[in-house]
């Protein structure tokens, strides 16, 4: 380490880790942040310290947030009698700007895992059979098509209450894909789901 | 903008206009952030804001240091009479971990544009020459083989006092470069600059 460099090194070091960031584009960050002192390092290092001082994850459904029960949790429009599973805040972001889900959700914060010791108490599932109690009519497993995904889309709909509706997003051609690029599993699934016109 | 997500939303949208990160590296890369809060979050702000405060390009040379003068400038047993021209910082911390070379450095910052109107006053080049006069023998071009870079390099060895040599680094085949994968213009480059065994 050379003698006057030790704070720019401490920050390539750490921005190495971030996921996408290897040493090399960490040390393209660190001096494009330098070259933008006022623009994007100062006000980049305040949004950090903010999220660190600020941002939890919702006591009631696992989303990040300020407040200690989320926007979605706390919005009365929002369907009580619904609630979406998401492996991650990542995917609930995702089902959020489709703008096609009005109900609530519920963040695991990752999949049933034997091999890495992850069950259900590491994913809030006790938490989860509390809530859906409380008047919940669906729950709908948007889990990863993973063997990992699938097991805890089955040990969840396996431990709702009777009565309560356990549905998993459909299978399918995406919107806008081609057949010519779509593996042979998703045309199987697509074709075996077809609807009428 | 969802409330109670400003902050994380803020971070996201900074994080994006890191180079190599998009929009959706930078959703990534802040989630990451969020679930190691305490190992990577906080001090990566701490990290930033400490570069903020105390790095500053060296006013001799140009490189990035907590001192006025950076530690190459400031180590006497640093060649004085060398100076080793380069783009930016990175190409000097390039050169540093070849640890081929004992002499000092003039970091240009850029290089002579027309178009984008980067002349001799932004890379500094008034404070080279008056460098150059204090006791420098040899100024090496360590510049992009691009048009922007030998033209830099050409002008800079033509504002040169007589009697100090003007350097470029050699040409050729990358020390474990398969010829296979080379370019014909390096390729050639290498034929004419061979060298008797």
């Amino acid at each position: 380490m050379t003698r006057g460099q030790e704070p720019i090194e401490k920050l390539i070091e750490l921005l190495a880790r971030l996921p996408g960031l290897g040493p090399r584009s960490a040390r393209r960050a660190a001096l494009h942040l330098v070259r933008k002192r006022d623009l994007l390092l100062a006000p980049l290092a305040e949004a950090m310290a903010e999220v660190a001082r600020s941002v939890r994850p919702c006591l009631e459904c696992g989303n990040l947030s300020t407040a200690e029960r989320c926007a979605i949790c706390a919005d009365p429009r929002r369907d009580a009698a619904q609630i979406c599973v998401v492996q991650d805040v990542a995917d609930l972001w995702a089902m959020e700007r489709s703008s096609a889900y009005r109900g609530r959700y519920h963040v695991l914060g990752g999949l049933l895992n034997a091999l890495d010791g992850t069950g259900p108490e590491e994913l809030g599932l006790p938490r989860l059979a509390e809530r859906v109690r409380e008047g919940v009519s669906e729950v709908i497993l948007a889990l990863p098509a993973t063997i990992d995904g699938q097991t805890t889309a089955h040990y969840v709909a396996d431990i709702l209450p009777e009565g309560v509706q356990a549905t998993s997003l459909a299978q399918g051609v995406p919107v806008g894909g081609e057949l010519d690029f779509l593996d042979d599993g998703t045309i199987g699934a697509a074709l075996r789901a077809r609807r009428s016109l």
